[in-house]
């Protein structure tokens, strides 16, 4: 059986997502990609050999020759269309957020509850990056004894101008918050967010430091810095009782010039997790064919929401924020 | 078009480009598996997923419902089969060696050249690793000047019980001949073969150290030693005269315990080569619907074994030993 | 002139200090070791070939062939023996803490400026390590922009079978206090700290994980880990607008065994900051033959003590504790 | 008793030696700074604090009120010079090499012999390199077996313009001869020199590349390339039966900056070896106080220019060249 996957949003992400489902996913075929721009809709199809496409995301969503949804459109549609994914009964891979607000993420939750089995898996790709994936097997090795902190650097070259301070918590904190409750399979408790002011209040970029504390008493430190100049850095570290485990970077080469001995920093984070986003989609397409869910779920993508709601209050009020989340649903609770 | 790919030998090798294929090659069907061992044939056949399964390669080289034809059977066969491919006008990939003797690679090229056009891609997977890529990136953006000398260093774990040092040269190196031939594209003048006699005259794995220049008078140092026990390490530095650039260990994680930091090695190549040698299928799936030849030609091929007999030479005289290549005939000028 | 020292105190630092000194510190002699425990003293000096060993740090101190004294004795000594230096007119190298509270720190700033000149150096040796020294270099060399955020890890093999969260606070803490007060130069404006409690409430060595804010705005994170079990291991990142720079570990050699590649941890820190200890020494002698002051001031000693103070309030309260400083007396003014 | 030296030199070496004795070497004064140049032996004299200076060496020697030479004089003097301070019974720290032939240097080593005890200490200040001295105690611990072979790289930013090939081998290269025969503790018994000729057949500053195998059997392959023009590198893996060690880089901080992470090279020599001087001259010291013999003696200065003459011969003639030493006489054997 190939699955005829159609794409939602022909953005970088939607694009991006086609390139790597063409090149690289045996067993799926692109049956559509799908933008409320047509023309874009019609070049990446073009581009990457599509076999149609379209700009009504619903239509497309119900048409009986597409088996999966891949949504990659703006953040507000995310809800609408996988819930729209939900009620045919098609499997969706929405890109993260899996919604803006924790609220309307529960309301997914709940539908995918009804709907009675998995079909939404959540774009947060680092869970099959191979170094998070290697620092999780050092972790259940058991070597470090149990992890006490986790502390992760997250930095860009450039904020968007539209980009401050809570939106580096919404936006690209939600990885982070994600991963580290993936790594450590606990829930979060609090949060307490600091920023550097030496920058001046009004920068948009500012970079932000989180302090989480997890229910089984871990802390998780966060550094969201989008605006480090220097590179697109994604760092790691997990320490444990007995010794720590870190993310090392991927340069494939090193070079030997002008008194330097240098490794390169890609300009942003597609070729850091090239990798993560292939393994994602090849996993998405198995887990279709399978009936084996894979990745993030609904519930997931809520629980990440609900921390960058803790951490956006605990900005605004400079205090520490109380998390809280309800009991993880059954539907949820294997296959984590 | 869908490629319908036979692979012809079904051991260790065969049996990962049948996985690989089948897990990340789209435009590619696996029709068939085929091995003297019958047995052997239908359990990849079936762990893959392929079509079916078969004893005799040449009656499946002659199949019409194969296209194209993987050659990982054992090494001697590697010439007859290639033929038979060329012989009935289908795109063939050969592991390495091409076959055991320059003579040989010649016939096979001769063939091909009969033939008017590249169906021979030889399995030097190292020129698809994106680490070298990024090294001949370097060579070639200028910054390092003229390059000078190539720094090689190949080990194993362990050496297979029959491995001596002529097997060194004739089994392992290759894949350095190869891969420093392609990125400083020049051709051998001569090469002097070393062997440290510290651990004894007749021990099996013995490393060997080879100086080999090229026509455009750069030195290649290679050492080869198989019996290295702490890991599988493949090192090269490319030296110019304003720089030099390095491949980096790929190692995605750093763990820090009893008193170490420290890296791992994989216990033999396939985690080291596990892209290189996805992304040569994917090439050649690719290079066989667009009529593009990638990768290492049979030229290529007998080159690498050309200079690994003037080695054998050099190895058993204990003197240098002169290379000598003809003229490139004109189907493999260009494309390297 | 030859700088006869005194060395107060002949356990594990004063005995390390009276090794540094003879065998690394020109123009500097070994006058006397003095140790409450006469034989400690006598053995110590005997395989230092010190002139002599005593046993009463004050008449140690008062006795005219002694020209600087260099207080390695019991944390509750250091205040009344720097004072009894002071108040003879000596210089003296007050090992850290100056005193265990500020308030003492301030009794003494004030005894030298009475004095009218500078009389202390705090053994924060941690400003002649040369990698800090470089970090500062870069800093002040601008490609960085302005700093941002410092990220300081202070980790430990094993914590002393006291020491708890406020140990790790006041004994552990003022030396990232102190550095990262002196590489960003600017005064501490609030502290907040956070404690793992996943390891149970009790546990002896437990990690703290602090935020510091300073007076410019920036963002001072330090891990003290005092039980980190794998190594010691003081890391430092300083974050800026355009860049970042950080410590590197100092290991001289790789070692590549049993499949992996690793550097070795130190088990404490004397061979961390061995060339640390031995430039403190000869600058502390240069200072005395010179007049030049040199490191750290009893004004930083007691800005640590400080901060320290406000920590463990934070640790105590559950929140963040503001910072407060007098403004900084004239006689410290320069030469930071 | 303090060990009165006299330098017999004030160039670039002369004038380092002074100032690391008198900043880092208790126990000695500098008596004298001797330079046929009286104006450059005052100037450093007056820089370093010295005694006194003078411009006849012969003379500077025999002064009853100097207790030890170190000569950093011209190549051509090291040989009357420290044969001078053998003939009236003074210990000499003679720079590298020992003398410019071999025969000049069995001449003084006779000449020691005759003296009935060791004087001479070469300058081959890497055996007190902490790295290399690292590399030696992992060798020992037998942790990586029988040794096999060692790899150095020998790397100067700009030959100067009279450094042809031959002088990179009589000059740059006795370093890594006498650090390769003092780790693997062995004699040399052949040497073949290889040149890159890429870059035309009369570029001063040409690297070359050599083999030498030792008597016990191991290879030790020398890369001189004293053009790098990236930085100072010296670089050393030394591969045994098991695993191997390499010496790492020095650097101490690490730099992110404009899509980069770089760790800087040294312009030239002295920072990377500043250890290993400073190590050398306190060693050098407490050998005379103590009467026990540190460092290269005349003997492994013999050593070092046997095997460079070799290499030269086989540079000149393209063949591997024997090496050949006499047994090493009584007074050399033990201490090694």
């Amino acid at each position: 059986m190939t699955v005829r996957v159609a794409i939602i949003g022909a953005g970088t992400m939607g694009a991006d997502h086609a390139r790597t489902l063409v090149a690289h996913v045996p067993g799926a075929v692109l049956q559509v990609v799908c933008d409320a721009n047509a023309e874009r809709a019609a070049a990446v199809g073009a581009e990457t050999g599509a076999r149609g496409a379209a700009s009504d995301p619903v239509e497309v969503i119900r048409r009986p020759d597409v088996d999966a949804v891949l949504v990659a459109s703006p953040d507000a549609t995310h809800g609408p269309l996988t819930r729209e994914a939900i009620s045919v009964g098609k499997p969706v891979l929405c890109e993260k957020p899996l919604a803006p607000t924790s609220k309307e993420c529960l309301d997914i939750a709940a539908a995918e509850q009804r709907a009675g089995r998995r079909l939404v898996q959540v774009g947060f790709m680092r869970r099959f990056d191979p170094a998070y994936v290697e620092m999780k097997a050092v972790l259940q090795s058991g070597t470090l004894g149990q992890p006490l902190m986790f502390h992760c650097f997250h930095r860009n070259v450039t904020a968007p101008a539209f980009f401050d301070a809570q939106m580096a918590i919404t936006n690209s904190a939600p990885h982070e918050f994600d991963i580290a409750r993936w790594l450590l399979d606990t829930e979060y408790a609090a949060v307490t967010v600091f920023r550097p002011e030496a920058i001046g209040p009004d920068k948009i970029g500012s970079p932000v430091f989180m302090v989480v504390k997890t229910r089984s008493g871990q802390l998780v430190t966060i550094e969201i810095n989008n605006n480090a100049a220097y590179g697109y850095d994604v760092r790691g570290e997990l320490v444990g009782e007995q010794g720590s485990v870190s993310l090392r970077s991927p340069a494939r080469s090193e070079v030997n010039l002008a008194l330097s001995q240098s490794t390169a920093y890609p300009a942003d984070w597609r070729p850091r997790f090239e990798d993560a986003y292939r393994l994602e989609l090849q996993a998405w397409i198995r887990s279709i064919r399978t009936g084996e869910p894979a990745g993030a779920s609904a519930w997931d993508g809520y629980a990440a929401t609900v921390i960058a709601e803790a951490a956006v209050a605990s900005l605004a009020e400079g205090r520490t924020a109380a998390v809280s989340m309800p009991e993880t649903p059954s539907l949820y609770r294997a296959g984590r």
